[in-house]
């Protein structure tokens, strides 16, 4: 293959996808020249779209094409309430329960200190911002991490910062199974947590 | 995330990629846009670069660019034999042995029946014509497919199809580990199964 530059170019490019080593690159750049051009065509133009179109919510950070997100917007949620999750993935499970009336704060990761992941890289003095801004209304914020060791610290350290704050501090119910991550857990068990909260 | 389109379409276009599944695509999804537009925008080029550029050699069958592979074009090859592997990704296994140095003809595929794929699908009617052609001088076709069942069987079809044929129809030796796939074996091993063919 010395001579096919755009196939070398495809394996390494689709390295960038995580979980992905060379000989699955090579066996996805197979599959989608071989079997599926409108796929790969597909793929291309949901890329270019999405890192065009695609930042993150002036408010609540989780990703969406506006300046403000639909979430962010919608006059019938409870902007009392402030849920913080790690995840737009993590986000959507907790909106498929259906429980869960307020708003949110997406931390876009979690600390992570050994891969340099700090307050600023998961936007802690935006949140915090927030709370203390003149017109925020929000009593109570919910910590929805995941229940990892990071997602633990995270809540720790968040909580540790709106000690001083005058909003009361809530972390999702241990119903949700030790070591294991939102978006993975069935409905009933979420929004029987939050239910639970403590 | 109801607001979010371009994100929600391309997480169902990663799922076009081979055992990628809906939370691997929202895995995937998120990495490319929250750390890795770059990469993200790498990959819609060279998608769209080698679904329009790759297309199958003339002669072998395998990716490339032009109407006839570099391989194929390469007067120092010795076109008295033939080797017939399943994907590039097998030629280039073999290409790495060092111990070869006539031709392809690359299957693309492999015989299996159960998902539809049968002699046409793989070229085996235009393989048989390179041998048959008048200009050819195969003296040897080496049947390099993989060493499972369905590339067994795929290697005993083309071994009848060239019985009557005049050429010489030999299988790399058994040094590869039977259940295993050429991609995946050392090159030592492969560099002996094709000294010891038979
Ligand atoms: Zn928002
Ligand atoms: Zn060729």
């Amino acid at each position: 293959m010395a001579d096919n530059h755009s196939l070398d170019q495809l394996v390494q490019a689709l390295r960038c996808l995580p979980g992905v080593g060379v000989k699955s690159a090579q066996r996805m750049a197979f599959h989608l020249l071989q079997h599926d051009h409108e796929g790969a065509q597909r793929l291309a133009r949901a890329l270019q779209h999405a890192t065009e179109q695609v930042r993150h919510c002036a408010l609540c950070h989780t990703f969406t094409e506006g300046e403000i997100c639909a979430t962010c917007q919608d006059p019938r949620r409870d902007a009392s309430l402030l849920c913080v999750v790690e995840t737009p993935a993590d986000q959507a499970a907790m909106e498929r329960t259906g429980a869960y009336k307020g708003l949110y704060f997406v931390l876009m990761g979690k600390l992570s200190p050994l891969d340099g992941v700090g307050p600023r890289e998961i936007g802690l003095q935006k949140l915090f911002d927030r709370i203390d801004a003149p017109d925020a209304v929000i009593r109570e914020v919910i910590l929805a991490t995941n229940f990892t060791a990071e997602g633990e610290t995270t809540a720790h350290v968040i909580a540790q910062g709106l000690k001083t704050r005058g909003v009361q501090v809530t972390r999702l119910a241990r119903g949700v199974p030790v070591g294991s991550e939102l978006e993975y857990v069935d409905l009933g068990t979420i929004a029987h947590a939050l239910v639970d909260r403590r």
